[in-house]
């Protein structure tokens, strides 16, 4: 068990939302609101899967939505808690401890502010490794646990129970829960036992965040480059420099899709890159060719800052670095792409990790 | 208490949808699911509204969405015993009672099923006096009762339980999980005490139904009009006799929308009647000028036999009888019309009582 100060959480968001590629939340209001619960005098304190007694009942905690919607919509930090309640009610049994469903800006860190409001650890793992548009889309699902029993709360009072006959229509009922609610549900989801956390999830995801945001962090302050520092540290490959020339955004079905276009400066000059999103960005491609695609990670970074851009947030005039980190090795099987591979999210690719790719562009 | 019989639910079922004025379900249907729930040994037994203590927990329970859909997804019929449970599960006590929350074919003769097949008893009593199209036009609304906790299932297990801020919430969240479950949904709603069925619900619903049904049987038999009979037993007015010359209907926002044409025969030659409704017939009109309107009944009826004639059966050549039923009461204060008087759903009408405008017209 390690418990986290400010800077940790800090570094934590930015890592997060670089983790995030592209959804998963605002780094700046998921930082917000766990630096709140500090404040409030609760303590964060994080374990890791290998601490958790096989008996032990997890349930993750987590923002559902349109990132669009929910930066404008800004949480009051009681409709998870309600979501959370709810949920372990309903279960009748102690709760052991929280944890992320995903990466992301604001997904990783919100379950560090239930944990501690709550008085229970947050488990260093979530079931992503980054941050994915549909419930389903989870090593969690990829190995059996049932999404529901799920709560899902808005800042209304309203809170939906939903028990589902499959994972698929947990995200089905529960996204039109969400646009009902205005855009954005506060959910708590997945409840499983220490032994299926540990054979489900992906561990550590929280402490690699914290190492990306501190490696960017610490390089600032060196007056070294973050950017190389990020990929260093994230074993990440630069796949695109250049300007934000267009950005087309549109909220539907509950998701924010579109596309950002990225035109070429210094080696890039000449080209241009189109990243295509739904809440994450997804596709990667230059002059026909795939450069990245889902499901590793593709992340659009301020190329001076290294502070990752969200989809909600990419505008015209930008200058930026696409970066790409490979995946979980869980997200490699054929199994595990049907569920969130290029050709679930109705393009015609081939899955080919990103080392492979940079190696024959590169 | 008093146990139902064969007949008497085959009474109860086309009285029910008269009073359903033209929603709350076919007849037909709703009589099968009670009829088998006797076949299936089970006892159906009716009790009054004074009988039931004031400490008693009563659970309603009903079908939910567009009757074009359920007619043509017949219910297996244990999804409203799976919502009925999911609720009492929620709420730990024992329930005493069901009741229908409107008059229908399906919504009058379903809570006979659930109770059967629960062991327990149903009031004879409902919210509405008639059907209404949404969840919150009802007299336990107006007199505070919550719509929630509620819960919603499906054929496939999918089960819902909805805590919401207030009774519009209720339906507005609802009516969208009816359109994801496909357009129906089987519900457990409005629980609530003896003490406030007794002031909050309208009494005698059923045994009104039951009559009803009986008259037109008995004057079938006796060889006398089935329509003067009722007409007799309702209190009710005729306001049109004319063909069916043209149905418009659309499935939209989880509900059945659209207008009836009827060409005038007899004393009503060469005028045409149109009858607006959503999922309930809600407003007549005869060359501009309303000859009935919502919260009074309006219903359809097959000219010879009196059958009533639902919203989704209603077709080209129908030759039929209009009538108009007094509402109840507690639908004519200032209150219970903005809940559900014509201006709250869309029509630009003063609501003035059925026996006023037929001594004006008649």
């Amino acid at each position: 068990m390690r418990t986290l100060n400010k800077e940790d959480i800090e570094d934590l968001a930015v890592g997060a939302a670089i983790l995030g590629t592209g959804g998963g939340g605002d780094p700046y209001l998921g930082k917000l609101t766990a630096i709140q619960a500090l404040e409030e005098g609760h303590a964060i304190n994080v374990v890791g899967v290998s601490e958790v007694p096989d008996d032990a009942l997890i349930i993750p905690s987590a923002g559902m939505g349109t990132p669009t919607v929910i930066i404008e919509k800004i949480p009051r930090g009681t409709e998870i808690i309600n979501a959370f309640k709810a949920l372990s009610d309903y279960l009748g049994r102690e709760v052991y401890a929280t944890m992320p469903i995903e990466a992301g800006g604001l997904n990783s860190t919100f379950p560090l502010a239930v944990g501690a409001k709550m008085g229970i650890p947050i488990v260093d793992a979530d079931g992503m490794g980054r941050a994915f548009p549909e419930l389903q889309m989870t090593t969690f699902h990829i190995h059996g646990v049932p999404v529901t029993p799920m709560a899902l709360a808005d800042e209304r009072d309203n809170t939906v129970l939903l028990k589902t006959c499959d994972n698929f229509w947990a995200e089905w009922i529960a996204r039109d829960i969400t646009v009902r609610f205005g855009g954005a549900a506060w959910i708590a989801l997945y409840p499983m036992t220490g032994k299926e956390l540990k054979k489900a999830s992906i561990p550590g995801t929280l402490g690699l965040a914290q190492r990306l945001g501190a490696a960017i962090r610490e390089a600032r302050e060196n007056g070294e480059s973050p950017i190389e520092a990020l990929l260093e540290a994230s074993d990440g490959f630069e796949v695109f420099k250049g300007k934000i020339i267009d950005v087309e955004r549109r909220t539907t079905g509950g998701f924010a899709r579109g596309q950002t276009e990225i035109e070429g400066i210094d080696d890039y000059r000449g080209q241009t890159l189109t990243v295509q999103f739904q809440n994450e960005n997804l596709v990667a491609i230059v002059g026909g060719t795939v450069s990245a695609c889902v499901p590793d990670l593709i992340t659009i970074l301020d190329l001076e800052t290294a502070i990752p851009i969200t989809t909600e947030a990419v505008k015209y005039g930008y200058r930026c670095i696409v970066i790409g980190i490979s995946c979980s090795e869980k997200w490699r099987s054929a199994r595990a792409l049907e569920v969130a591979g290029p050709r679930y999210f109705g393009y015609d690719i081939e899955y080919r990790p990103i080392s492979k790719l940079r190696e024959e562009t590169g």
